[in-house]
């Protein structure tokens, strides 16, 4: 077997066997096939594609050059949820802490914010003593405990992936449906999950922006998860408008906390609850959508999600006394304002645009590696459909330093619209798929 | 500018600029952009295609890369031929002595025998004591004396080819119609030819076998050497059976020799002097190939191309007399026949099949810096169209070893087809492209 042969079968569209896809990955992990082919190729797969029977080769052969978490001896279900990245999107902070409340494991792997999209553990590390490189037998002793655990990827979780991606990364190979695929399920299927709910965004802050192009990797995720034998469902929720009112690191802990208490905004408790119903029926607590909403809305009544929180806090090295005391408190120096320019109705907040203003102010970043901020972000004071007149506060903004808030402000002030009339109300769960 | 958005500018269609183009190619020839990034480009390449004006800025930077030949001092017209290579192929050998005898200096610069393909410098170097690594003073010098000249590209030609080409052949983007154009131009405007015509072979032994894939490239050759200020013809012509009688090194030089003493095969000729008659053309002798044709058939029959072809032996280190004494007696030790299965008509034969089997036998190379041998080979005795009796010889096969005989002899009698009619006969030359 040739490298050179694989690539040329994938140019013309053949597919490809699952012999020839480890040839290549295992090959390339080896360091035996230089990164050269394993670059011609995945172009290659961005132009052909890939079938069904093939992305779930990939994923397992990715799946294998690694090590997978042992949960032997630990009772699920075990269920996680994983979204493809946005703006204020805090919710794995409370469906993992909702689902644990019902019986369900959640052994969650989470990345960091990159580009305008934020990242689970640099909100969890806002938390002050909060750790998220745990060791497996950490891993295993605090999802015993706390029923959930939220950590970052060990170093031995998929090398292929990480190989992979920085090359796809520098070869403009990313938006592949079926690496993006690949890369997904094999970090969660080496976590330990055996089902999985996945949030599959689309908008002006997704990674897809097109609804079409969500749906197709949707379903691609879905059938590929099924072909592995795993338990899976996708949502496709809206992304066009930052998730909650709060986008930021602390600021989101902030908001996860308040949904915890019931004091959650709107859209952000309608796609958590709609995730958590569905993460209800993976780990059999709920025969369909509406019985599994009605459970997670009675437990987070009874204030059990809220506790586990804490408890996970706790566990995971946080300082819960000093946390509840910085709430609402910890902020930095620099703050401005975004008022509104015109009366009327707000039409849409460009997602995306206050992602990438959050990297100025820095909640995120640009590059692997560069530091972001506990306290810096946004406020949305108003949001889609709301009715302003002009000069009222629609955003309050805090920044690490004068240059992000001055370069910052003027990116919030244009990913406002404005309208004569109140736009259409729309749901954000637009499908689901199974 | 980044490499990554050069190649996402190709991935998604857009035509890149001529900076572009430069950035990522003097890069890689500097080092200072990854071969894996150009991979991935060239596969992009590949499924996006290039237009005209980014395959002309491509072949242009191809060709600053490294040195051009300096021929001023030294009248012209300099015209030059390019065969995308083919099996039994030695055209070139008659036509710059040919040329030469009209007044024309061609500036040949010749690559080897690869796959399937024969190669001129390995057929030259069949004739004891000649050299084909001339230095640029020696160049000069004999182009300026016998009007002609045979040798390799010197190292300081086109470097980014060199590395462009290692790369495409290992990462399954050689077949890509804009980079096989950048290579091949860049390299004749390297060697200073003005003006070019191309033999664009269609066929079983021809590079691009559908006859449609030979005119996009002719097409793009024609159009890309328009927009560099070049004067410059293509002929599509048949390369589906092997041109000619003889398929080796020095079988290849013996005919050529017979060609220049009109004693020429009639398919051979048929396409020499078709060609010979553009280089006539854009060599200005000629207002049209008929005239061009007429000139060349005159020039034959009163020998001057001959004695400029023993001349440049003379002056290129070889051995006039050692060469004429072998001529009809060098051959090596193993020879094998093929003979007609079958009673009819011989509908074909596979030149693609009888390239490959010319490896086996010692006539050419699979990996570069193989050696070939300068005396195995094949004669045709019958070719397409002839009538054969079972048991009529159709082939004689010499080898360098009787391995290489055993194993290309089945081959060899495969790749002759039969028929109970004659096959209509055709033109070689299908079709001018200007």
């Amino acid at each position: 077997m040739r490298a050179v042969d694989i690539i040329m079968n994938k140019r013309v569209g053949k597919e490809l066997s699952r012999e020839e896809i480890a040839f290549l990955i295992e090959g390339y992990v080896a360091g035996e096939i230089p990164d050269y082919q394993v670059a011609a190729w995945a172009m290659a797969v961005f132009f052909q594609g890939m079938s069904p029977a093939e992305t779930a080769a990939l994923t397992g052969v990715m799946l294998k050059s690694g090590a997978v978490i042992d949960l032997s001896g630990i009772s699920g279900p075990f269920v996680d949820k994983h979204s493809t990245g946005g703006v204020g999107d805090k919710t794995s902070l409370i469906l993992a802490p909702l689902a644990a409340s019902l019986g369900i494991r959640d052994p969650m792997m989470s990345g960091r914010a990159l580009g305008h999209t934020g990242g689970t553990l640099d909100k969890l590390e806002a938390i002050p003593g909060y750790r998220t490189n745990l060791s497996v037998e950490q891993f295993r002793s605090i999802i015993r405990q706390n029923g959930f655990v939220m950590t970052g990827q060990t170093k031995d979780i998929v090398p292929a992936d990480k190989l992979l991606y920085a090359l796809r990364d520098v070869t403009a190979t990313v938006e592949s449906i079926p690496l993006i695929t690949a890369s997904i399920l094999s970090k969660k299927a080496a976590e330990g999950a055996d089902a999985l709910v996945l949030d599959v965004k689309f908008g002006s802050g997704a990674f897809m922006q097109k609804v079409e192009d969500a749906e197709r990797l949707a379903r691609s995720l879905v059938d590929t998860g099924k072909a592995m034998g795993k338990r899976i469902i996708a949502l496709l929720t809206d992304m066009d408008e930052p998730l909650g009112r709060m986008v930021g690191n602390f600021l989101e802990v902030e908001e996860s906390l308040d949904c915890l208490e019931g004091k959650g905004p709107g859209d952000l408790m309608e796609v958590t609850l709609e995730l958590a119903a569905r993460m209800a029926m993976l780990g059999g607590m709920a025969a369909g959508p509406e019985e599994g909403r009605r459970l997670c809305e009675e437990s987070l009544a009874g204030g059990r999600p809220r506790q586990l929180f804490l408890d996970n806090i706790q566990s995971q090295g946080g300082d819960v006394k000093q946390f509840l005391e910085l709430r609402g408190n910890y902020r930095p120096e620099y703050r401005g304002e975004v008022r509104a320019k015109q009366p009327g109705y707000i039409t849409r907040i460009n997602a995306g645009q206050v992602g990438r203003a959050g990297v100025l102010l820095g909640v995120g970043r640009n590059r692997t590696g560069d530091s972001v901020s506990p306290t810096a972000g946004i406020q949305l004071h108003r949001k889609r459909g709301d009715p302003v007149a002009a000069g009222d506060l629609i955003m309050t903004v805090w920044a690490r330093d004068a240059e992000g808030l001055n370069t910052s402000l003027p990116l919030l002030a244009e990913a406002v619209e404005y309208g004569r009339t109140a736009p259409a109300p729309r749901s954000l769960v637009l499908k689901e798929i199974i």
